[in-house]
């Protein structure tokens, strides 16, 4: 398949931060973007030639958009099929829907992984409160009621400590289809940004680790202290997740770290078919940001080199914080980033700052 | 005078290149652009908020365009006078008028660094033939009758190899007021790019060495092999210059370095009141480039540390050489920019390649 050329369009379905950040790496490389987002404030659009207003299920709005573009792809992994099937008619659509199907069901993607032989927290199907008894006395507690589709920063989840808590759980998540995980006694948690172009190369960035706070990324730290035997290992988990999905972009593979002496090590927790606000620091540290990564995947082009040149701490600004933008721009080697949204409510992401450290000298994780 | 908060909105007359990165430098502060520009094809247009297409001279629409923008600036020093006197009865226009009358005037700007008692080419006023042949008598030959105004990329300039060519020369570059420069014998041309923020701080990039390529810059060697003492001289010189004009944002000061022995070693050959194409190495090369420079001064803000992190070569694609796209794109190490130009014309520039090294490794200036 030829790869797009510069001058060609790229189309993007969300108009979020990510889809802003895809928008100027793919300005850099000389692509024209076109945004499409039903949402009113659309800070991609700031940054993008074109944009398109329109509900998702729009299937005239879907087609002329889509007609007018080389590829599309997409900065959330909640794009209903309908959707994908309709613009696939007209363009490329990458990350492909294998990949969307499996990513936006837990359950799908818990059962992909474990027949890829990669190891998941303990899970069980969910779909009515007599499974999630029979989930509970197989999983035990404690463990974790998840929809199966559309949860994201801890949205859509319940906890359960004790099995008595079973029913509140089932009504906490609106009676949906869900699974059942058991608990992981993690040491860590890390994740691997991975990319994999048309030709199947691959290309990891360095496993970093994550701090969440409230269910919100919080930090990242970059790289994660792992063992070279360790940090290979975690790519290639991600490497083989990418493979066995055929897949054309930039994905982000979560995982958890055990102690040592547990086995396995890593465990998988999540995959995001799209760029991961966990490899927001390749920006600043890397010559070829997760951003232009995903754009050359999905162009056709030859990957770009994964090194870091520095090592890395991002920071999400998360509501208020942004406030703090005064300070940080007077912070030497702290490189701000802004999202352009207007307003700064409680657990909305902002921006983000990345502070950078010479190789090997990043701060110890607090 | 209060910063102007992201969120805000810079307007920047010129659609080009260099107002497409400084719209890009902006979004990533959080700030939205409107492009002013009277062009059909508006490569800054892809990448900012808002687009106002009307000419220079168009008042209603100059005052309506800086009505709705928090502060003004330009990617060009050619704005007309009235213009920018139109633009600032309704927004801050930075850099501010006297930089733009200074620079914009080649006679302006010899007797402006004469009168700060910094070396320039020896020069005399030409506004006639005969004007012309006083000159060459009082200069000499080999030297350069260049247009007062509207000279760029070796535009506007006639060499005088010998007094019987002073006629020619005249014609050549339209009997229009022009200054004749006398020939300096130097070794490099180097330039330093140089901020001043609203507080009268400034911060100079690392002096870089420029090889032209018929009169328009080919490659950029950063840093130019300066010795210490040297190389603050030169920052000092561009230090002075935007100190004097009370300038706020990025300048562009190119200079000629004369063989060791020669005293003054530094000559000025001209500014440039805006961002400048021999800083684009900072885009990769530095933690805040010349682009998020410029943003920051304009906005108020404080300015960033212009320390490199790497060694940078930096060779901009003229013409057809950004066909070349695909084979830099796999270049490891190689850090390419395009325009979004949709036509290569001969002498045009579609995009430049930044090429990495670790500090202290630039290979040898060619």
């Amino acid at each position: 398949m030829a790869p797009v050329a510069p001058g060609g369009t790229i189309g993007i379905l969300g108009g979020g931060q990510l889809g802003r950040m895809l928008a100027m790496a793919a300005a850099e490389l000389g692509f024209k973007c076109h945004i499409y987002c039903p949402d009113t404030e659309v800070p991609a659009a700031d940054v993008a030639a074109a944009l398109t207003r329109a509900p998702y299920e729009d299937a005239a709005a879907l087609a002329a958009f889509a007609d007018g573009v080389d590829v599309v792809t997409y900065e959330f992994e909640n794009v209903p099929a309908e959707t994908a099937r309709i613009l696939a008619e007209h363009a490329p659509v990458r990350p492909g829907p294998q990949a969307l199907a499996t990513a936006q069901d837990r359950l799908t993607e818990k059962n992909f992984l474990a027949a890829q032989g990669i190891a998941t927290a303990p899970f069980a199907d969910v779909a009515s409160a007599a499974d999630l008894d029979a989930a509970l006395a197989q999983i035990g507690t404690p463990a974790i009621l998840k929809t199966r589709r559309l949860g994201y920063d801890g949205k859509g989840q319940a906890k359960i400590g004790r099995a008595e808590e079973a029913a509140a759980a089932w009504d906490a998540i609106g009676r949906m289809p869900a699974i059942l995980e058991g608990f992981v006694p993690f040491e860590r948690e890390i994740s691997v940004v991975v990319a994999r172009g048309i030709d199947g190369e691959t290309a990891a960035y360095d496993p970093v680790e994550n701090i969440h706070k409230d269910h919100i990324l919080d930090r990242t730290y970059a790289p994660a202290a792992l063992d070279a035997a360790l940090a290979d290992a975690a790519r290639a988990i991600a490497a083989r997740i990418v493979s066995a999905l055929d897949y054309v972009g930039v994905m982000g593979v979560e995982m958890f770290l055990l102690p040592a002496g547990a086995t396995p090590r890593l465990v998988v927790n999540e995959i995001a078919p799209r760029v991961h606000n966990s490899g927001h620091w390749t920006m600043d540290a890397c010559a070829v940001s997760q951003f232009e990564q995903h754009i050359r995947a999905i162009c056709g082009w030859p990957l770009g080199h994964p090194d870091r040149h520095a090592d890395a701490v991002m920071t999400n600004l998360i509501g208020d914080a942004a406030g703090q933008w005064a300070v940080l721009a007077a912070e030497p080697g702290a490189k701000l980033h802004l999202y352009g949204k207007a307003q700064a409510r409680a657990g909305r992401k902002m921006g983000h700052v990345n502070r950078l450290f010479p190789l090997g000298t990043r701060p110890p994780v607090t």
